[in-house]
C-alpha cells in the first residue's frame, strides 16, 4: 500500500489556459453566451480536469461504501445498526436505489465492507475492506484509532486508484451507514466552526426527541475527544467513521489521477471536508452533485466552496445524488463536444 | 381538423385512488420515506397520469415550435429575426442545443415551422406547419387573426395527437422564435396580474436600453390591445406568437390522450398559461422541466401551481431543460418500478 503522501502530492492544480479556452469555445456555439448555465461551468471544468477541450465522461464508477457506528447506541438514528448490513446485501443483490439509478447512467456500482458491523465476507459482490466491525462511541473517546483512520484513507485511495487503472475516469462516492449522519454532523460542526444544532438533521428521519438525543450526543463527542479541526486524520479518528474515511480516500485517489469525483448528499460532503484538510487541490475535482435535504450539507459545501448541480429533496445517500448528477454531466460533456458553432452552421452572432 | 372542444372536453383527471396506492408503493421499497424526494413526487404523479403503478417512459418526443415576432421592429432583442429561420435549419442539420440533448436521452426532435418569416419548406427535416410569415408587431394592433390562434393551437394539438398516434408517451415542448420572451412576458403579465417589469427579462441577453424599450413595448402592446386576461385565445391573438400556440396545443394534445407534457423555460411556461385558460385539467400532465433564468418563469410556475424539477441556470429554450427532465423522469420512474421492497429485500424499517 502507498503513503497517503504519495496520492497529496500527486494532484495537480487545473489548467488554467485550457479553461479559458474551452470557455471561448463555449460561446461560439450556436446559443446566446451563457445560456446553459450550469452545463456550461461543468463542461469547462471537466475540461480543465481532463485537460481536453473534449471532455468526455467514458466510464463511471460509484462507489457506495458502508460501515457502522458505535454512537448508534446513544440513540441517535430511526433505523437499527443491523439496516447497515442488510442495506449492503441489498446492495449486492441490486435492489436498492443506487443500483437504479447507477444503471439509468450506465454506471457501475462497487459496494465496500469498510466498517460493517457484521461478516459480509460470503458475498461475492462486495469489496471487503472492513478497518473493524463499526467504530466506537464517539461520545466516550475516539471513534477508531489514528491507525485506522489512516488505513480507512488509504484504502479508499487505492480503490479509486484501481478503478481507474481499469479505465474508470469519473467516479461518485456514496454511503451507507445507520448514525453516520451524526458523525458527519459533527465533523461538519468542528471543521466550519458553526454549532451543532445548526449543521444537524433528522437523517434518516428521527423525530424530535431523538434529535435532541443527537444534538447532545455530538455536543458531548466534540467535549470528549476535542479534535484538531486542522488536522483531517484528527478529525476522522475521533468524531468519523469508517466509510467517511473511505471516501475521503476515494476522493484524493481521483484527484491524485486527474480524475472528477462526484460527491453525493450530507455523509460523502462531510468526507470532502477530511479530504480537502488533507489536500486543499482535491477540491477542483469535486464536483458537488446535489443539496441535499439535510440543513449541515449547505454550510458543508459553502466551506468547500462548491455549489450543487441538482436540488430534488433528496436525502438517500448510497451516491443516488451522484448517479443522477453524471447524466448531467454527460449531457454539459456532449453540448461542448457536438453542438455546431455559428460559423459552421452560418447562424449570426449577437448584434448587441 | 378536430375542433377544439374535442381536446379540451377530452381531459380527464387523474387517478387519484391509483396515486395514493402508488404512495404506498414509494413507501415500501426500500429507502427511507420520501428519501429520494422529487422524484418520488413525479413518479406518483406519472402514475396517475399513465394509470399504473408501473409508470415507464417509453418513447419519447421533443416538439421545439418556431416561429417569427413582428416586435422585434421595437428592438427587443439581442439577435436579428433570420436568426430563428437559421436556426430552424441548424436543429434540422442536428447541431443545436436540442439536437444534442435529446440524443443524450434518447428522445426525437420534431422541428415544427409554426410561422418562421422566410421559406423552409424545401428542408426535408422540418414540419412545415407556417400559420403565416411571423406576427404581426403588436404594439400597433393583435399580433395574428383570432383564426390563426385557433389554427396554431389546434395544428400543435393535432402534432402531439399524432406523435402519441405513432407511440409516443411523453412529449416535450419548446420553443425557437426571436422576439418571443417579449410575447411570453406580455402573456405573463396579463394572465397572472404582475406587472411587465417584474415579469419582462434579458432574453437571449439584451442590455440595460434594450431592456427598457422591451418593457415599454410590452406595456404598449397591452394598452393597445387590452386583451382579456380569461380568453386563453384573445390573449394568444392579440400578446401571443404562433410557436407559443403551437405548444399551448401539444399540451392540450398531450393531455387528452392521458400523455404527460414537459414544458422547457420562460416561453412554453407561457403557453401553458395559454393552454390552461383554455382547459385547467391540462395542468395535471403537466411536468415543469426547470427553473428559467428569466424572472418571469417563476410567476408562471406559481400561477400554474408547478414545481419545477431543475434549477441548472439556463435561458435558452429549444425545449433543452425538458430534455434533461426526461432523464430526471425516466430515473424516477425506474426507482418505482425496480427497488426491492423491505419485505422482498429482508431490511428491517425504522423503529421510530
Amino acid at each position: 500500500m502507498k503513503g497517503l503522501s504519495s496520492y497529496t502530492e500527486a494532484i495537480r492544480p487545473l489548467d488554467r489556459d485550457l479553461m479559458a479556452r474551452a470557455s471561448l469555445k463555449q460561446d461560439s456555439l450556436t446559443k446566446p453566451k451563457g445560456s446553459l448555465g450550469k452545463l456550461e461551468d461543468l463542461s469547462i471544468r471537466l475540461a480543465g480536469i481532463y485537460g481536453t477541450l473534449s471532455p468526455s465522461i467514458a466510464r463511471k464508477v460509484v462507489f457506495t461504501m458502508a460501515a457502522d457506528h458505535g454512537v448508534t447506541e446513544e440513540g441517535v438514528s430511526a433505523y437499527p445498526s443491523e439496516v447497515t448490513m442488510q442495506m449492503v446485501l441489498n446492495f449486492a443483490g441490486g435492489g436498492a436505489a443506487i443500483n437504479v439509478l447507477a444503471k439509468c447512467v450506465g454506471a457501475e456500482v462497487r459496494v465496500v465492507d469498510m466498517g460493517v458491523g457484521a461478516d459480509v465476507t460470503w458475498h461475492d459482490c462486495i469489496l471487503s475492506r472492513k478497518v473493524a466491525m463499526g467504530t466506537k462511541n464517539m461520545c466516550k473517546g475516539p471513534a477508531m484509532s489514528s491507525e485506522e483512520a489512516t488505513q480507512s484513507v488509504l484504502t479508499g485511495a487505492e480503490l479509486a486508484d484501481q478503478a481507474i487503472d481499469e479505465g474508470a475516469n469519473a467516479i461518485a462516492v456514496g454511503d451507507m451507514g445507520i448514525g453516520n449522519t451524526t458523525a458527519a454532523s459533527a465533523i461538519t460542526a468542528v471543521v466550519t466552526g458553526r454549532s451543532v444544532p445548526s449543521v444537524t438533521g433528522r437523517g434518516t428521519g428521527v423525530d424530535d426527541a431523538a434529535l435532541s438525543m443527537k444534538v447532545r450526543a455530538i455536543e458531548r463527542a466534540i467535549e470528549v475527544n476535542a479534535p484538531d479541526s486542522a488536522d483531517g486524520l484528527d478529525v476522522l479518528s475521533k468524531i468519523g467513521g469508517f466509510e467517511i474515511g473511505g471516501i475521503a480516500g476515494a476522493i484524493l485517489g481521483a484527484a491524485s489521477r486527474g480524475v472528477p469525483v462526484f460527491i453525493d448528499g450530507f455523509v460523502s460532503s462531510s468526507a470532502a471536508l477530511v479530504a480537502a484538510a488533507l489536500a486543499p487541490a482535491c477540491k477542483d475535482y469535486i464536483i458537488a452533485s446535489h443539496l441535499s435535504v439535510e440543513p449541515g450539507h449547505s454550510i458543508v459545501l459553502e466551506h468547500l466552496g462548491l455549489e450543487p448541480l441538482l436540488d430534488l429533496r433528496m436525502r438517500l445517500g448510497e451516491g443516488t445524488g451522484a448517479a443522477l448528477a453524471f447524466s448531467i454531466a454527460d449531457a454539459a460533456c456532449r453540448i461542448m463536444n457536438d453542438m455546431a458553432t455559428f460559423e459552421g452552421a452560418g447562424v449570426s452572432r449577437s448584434d448587441k
